[in-house]
């Protein structure tokens, strides 16, 4: 059975059955021409979109439909804790070859629903429709946060330091597994698979007043770095010693003797970057009783506008990561 | 130039130069991981995402790119106005293919930016990214309504009217000409390429307490007035001497001898269908006096559950229109 043999509204009646009971603040959920939401007073909405798209994302031979869904809500809820909101509300729009088997298509909701509801955030609304082209599924997260705990990208200063949350490299390393042999696994694959965003770290950083600024790690710590300091109208000098890397990438890259720093570099790990003023680190104690998450500190932001990498005492340019159309395909 | 040759970031820069300054209620535009925005009280938010689909819902072939972002835009207000909400901000989701002419995404986010300014509506955030597949545009709009006007499709009762406003068949007429001939010109043509949500009528009838009930006519009059009916537990009755047909998709079916009612049924022209009690006929003097818009009653909402097409004095079922996937292509 494929969803071609299904209509469009039994595919959303299927949905709209498998969503939990809607929370309080929405008021109308699936089924009507639009959802209805009640955000509450002296907070801010936080709204983004993202989309995975099947052969450019990731892809269905190696991807299975679990993780998809998975990972299309991840890295929009990824978004959210970059500016420190608390995830409310989810869209799913999805875009279907018609020959997608219908067990694919409940597996892919059934994932991004499971991440949907690790993080709190209720599916109210979205679209289906079909393609002759490939799968793509574009989800909207909103948010909310508190005025004075917003972490923006353009709220860093000359002398902060930059930290990181978790390690890198896991995504790309995981990606290059499953190319390989989709039945790869392992810490990497995981990381690959099903990202987790670091939504209490954010709210943690924020409410500790730990952070000024903050942004994810959605096309490479490089790309990152490089917007959070323009942004910021800053330059960065990163210590290439220090980056955390995860082992399991790491061994995976020394032993077919591939540099596994300048992947990782690249690697959509979905990881906090934030910049701290030193004044703020002792405050870090208080995010770490509330997050078992390693925080590392990886270099710090600079007047001179450059983007530097330091590594074996050498100034190079800073990667640049992975930025669609611009750079390697992936 | 295609945005092939150019980098993610450079178009959403373009992009973000593009864009109007921002309203007083958007606290962070285009450029950090997400917008953030501020909603103000005793307001519910409204929300919906819908996507154009190269091949499915258009053709670049015939169909200009500025048409492609003003239909995108305006197919999501057209479910706002569907729910009586005021739109507010807008995301758009771009999958772009890497050879699409760098003037053609220029055009199509002016055509959107312009569909987007028409109804005040501001563009805050979205994404872009690039595919092997077809062109894909992704909208989600918010709006905003006080809790006593919102609109919703479960709120009619048996025996109040149906009402439609403006005429139907223009978009399905004006589609067929494109299709026939890439420089077709005139209303039918019109309709299809630039559809106007009705926004204002929808806000004047809820602020006149003359609508019960309400759904946008996106995949033709027959699946709207089904999915209103269904979802307040009523059948309906439409009287096919009624409904209001665009005189020039009539004449133009007219001639190549095709039943002009049956296509204007499944004709996706974004009006509004509006579930009225007979009591509230009065107030539609105060929606007139506010838009210039016809309003034509065509049927009545029924205890009996089946939806019929009254025509040449026979009942016969009331065709559904076009839903993805299960029935015709278009």
């Amino acid at each position: 059975m494929t969803v071609g043999e299904r209509g469009e509204l039994d595919l959303v009646a299927w949905i709209r059955r498998r969503v939990p009971p809607s929370p309080p603040d929405v008021v109308v959920g699936i089924g009507d021409d639009a959802a209805v939401l009640q955000p509450s007073r002296g907070e801010w909405l936080v709204q983004t979109a993202d989309s995975l798209v099947d052969g450019v994302h990731f892809e269905r031979a190696w991807c299975p439909p679990a993780a998809i869904g998975r990972r299309a809500v991840a890295v929009n809820l990824s978004d959210l804790a970059a500016m420190a909101a608390r995830p409310q509300w989810l869209l799913l729009s999805l875009v279907l070859p018609a020959n997608l088997p219908l067990a694919d298509f409940e597996a892919l909701i059934d994932g991004a629903l499971e991440a949907a509801s690790a993080a709190g955030a209720a599916l109210v609304g979205g679209n289906v429709t079909r393609t002759a082209g490939p799968l793509v599924v574009d989800v909207t997260a909103t948010g909310r946060v508190r005025p004075r705990r917003l972490l923006r990208r353009d709220g860093a200063r000359a002398g902060d330091a930059l930290w990181i949350t978790g390690s890198l490299g896991g995504a790309a390393a995981g990606l290059a597994m499953l190319r390989a042999d989709a039945a790869a696994q392992g810490a990497s694959v995981d990381r690959y698979l099903a990202p987790t965003p670091r939504l209490r770290e954010a709210v943690a950083l924020a409410a500790a007043r730990a952070a000024r600024s903050a942004i994810d790690v959605s096309d490479g710590l490089g790309a990152a770095v490089r917007q959070l300091a323009e942004a910021s109208g800053l330059g960065a000098r990163v210590d290439a010693s220090l980056v955390p890397l995860l082992p399991d990438a790491r061994q995976w890259h020394e032993r077919r003797g591939e540099p596994a720093l300048d992947l990782a570099l690249a690697s959509d790990d979905y990881e906090l970057l934030v910049a701290m003023p030193a004044r703020a680190e002792g405050r870090l104690r208080a995010v770490r009783t509330r997050t078992a998450t390693p925080l590392t500190r990886i270099g710090v932001l600079t007047e001179d506008r450059a983007c530097v990498l330091h590594r074996d005492g050498v100034d190079e340019p800073l990667p640049d990561g992975f930025i669609h159309f611009a750079s390697r395909p992936r």
